[in-house]
């Protein structure tokens, strides 16, 4: 039985879907009101809001890994806003958190479309994942394991995923995209309703989804400089395969450079903006059938 | 006779564009020497760079009006950057400033595809003009008076203008807007190398601009916040005809707002992520035939 949610918007402070979208759930309630469970509306980074910035010291959602979270001499922003958020939400691990289930809500600049990026391996998790993709067949899902997943915000529930919506720059609010992470978020609310009344059948179901398998950086000078951009053949065109010789960057002087792997690959996360600083230009993934 | 030139890039620190042309040209020199006159390269906003923000206090383009510029008791970063740019390529209003044209380059959210943002009215500044929209046909120009545009960066010399490509977000580069900006650059140098050799016919010409007519915010509650978005059917759609009783705005509760004048007039800037602060949504603006 899911007896607690939770909606979060800002843990990006640019990121004005969520942020937007939580502002006004606060605002209405009713709208997320259901009979069987409790809907909490948080906007997780009101400092980074403030700023417009993705955080004020560190990457709000990279902070949640369990040593952070016990660590008390950590001191930035972000290492005390993990650590209210986990007591109100969780405690991490706990077998009897506060919350039962996160969604977080999230925009990248690559042009994702309307997508889910999940790391939980837990059954329900994926039954809601699975409902959705039922009534939303554009939508995508990305596995997000090998890289820091265990400090995602949603990574303090053992339920939840983040939905992730571009493209759309940081500052901006897109209405298309807005209205479609409005949709879903009702839908996944649905689930749970029916959840809850044992309205989801527990046969066993499969879906195609893409599975990380690497993160790829740009091309870079001696000094650490970046020298090239996405290749324009490349832009725009996440979810799709790449094929060994197919062009990835294009240098600011005009030299091509290729993919070279042997095994197709599809690129997810393509030129995002958060993911300079990262020092990676885009996520390379295997689509797969998974069983659920 | 032309004698020294400037192009700056990184007016706005997050506008990625102008600031690795900035970087790219200032380590390849030879592409931009001509023989007839200088270039200068300059990062306009280091700190701002830094921080992958547009500024640090205050906007830079908007600090180089006169006064500001006089004034000592200002003590933000920007205005002390300002006070030295106006040294370095002014002074602003002199007879012998040591420039003698100004390139800004920007990059904005909206959809602007490749086009010039101009304030001067200055007949170089035009000759220039018309010579990029003979050879970029689609080249839009936009001519921005009446809101501080005696405050831009460009404004230090009497003659100037800022390319502003789009829609690219704040932060990203994209390979297609970077190379258009390139190519225009070089028209650019091409045409003070051939205004040099008096190659530059003097006779009447006459070029179609959009004419700023005035700014439009979001719709607000009473407490000033944002309860709407642009409209799926505006945005994206720069340079063309709003009419009457076409949907501008989307609420949050999906309440369409309408255009309600009667004119006709032309969206510009249209969902730019910068502006959100400023309290414009977008630019209208009127198509006319300029004689030059």
């Amino acid at each position: 039985m899911i007896k607690n949610i939770a909606i979060v918007g800002a843990t990006h402070g640019n990121e004005f879907t969520g942020l937007y979208l939580a502002k006004y759930f606060l605002k209405n309630p009713n709208l997320l009101k259901r009979d069987s469970f409790d809907t909490k509306v948080i906007i997780a980074n009101p400092k980074a809001v403030k700023l417009t910035k993705r955080y004020v010291d560190r990457d709000l959602n990279r902070s949640f890994n369990i040593k952070d979270l016990h660590d008390e001499s950590l001191s930035s922003y972000e290492d005390y806003v993990a650590k209210v958020l986990n007591a109100k939400l969780g405690p991490k691990g706990s077998k009897n958190p506060k919350c039962d289930f996160i969604l977080d809500l999230h925009t990248t600049t690559a042009n994702m479309g309307l997508s889910i990026v999940v790391s939980s391996d837990d059954k329900l998790t994926w039954e809601a994942i699975y409902y959705l993709c039922q009534i939303e067949p554009n939508l995508k899902v990305f596995r997000w394991l090998g890289d820091e997943e265990n400090s995602f915000l949603d990574s303090i529930t053992k339920s939840g995923f983040a939905i992730e919506v571009g493209a759309v720059p940081q500052g901006v609010l897109r209405a298309d995209l807005f209205t479609k992470t409005k949709q879903l978020i009702y839908h996944l609310l649905d689930f749970f309703e029916k959840y809850n009344k044992n309205e989801i059948s527990q046969d066993k179901k499969s879906l195609i989804i893409y599975d990380h398998v690497e993160l790829v950086d740009y091309p870079r000078d001696e000094r650490g400089e970046i020298i090239a951009m996405v290749h324009p053949n490349r832009q725009d065109r996440d979810f799709e395969l790449i094929n060994r010789g197919d062009p990835m960057f294009l240098g600011f002087d005009e030299r091509e450079f290729l993919y070279e792997k042997q095994e197709p690959l599809y690129g997810v996360f393509i030129n995002e903006a958060a993911y300079y600083e990262k020092g990676f230009a885009m996520c390379l993934s295997e689509k797969k059938e998974v069983e659920i």
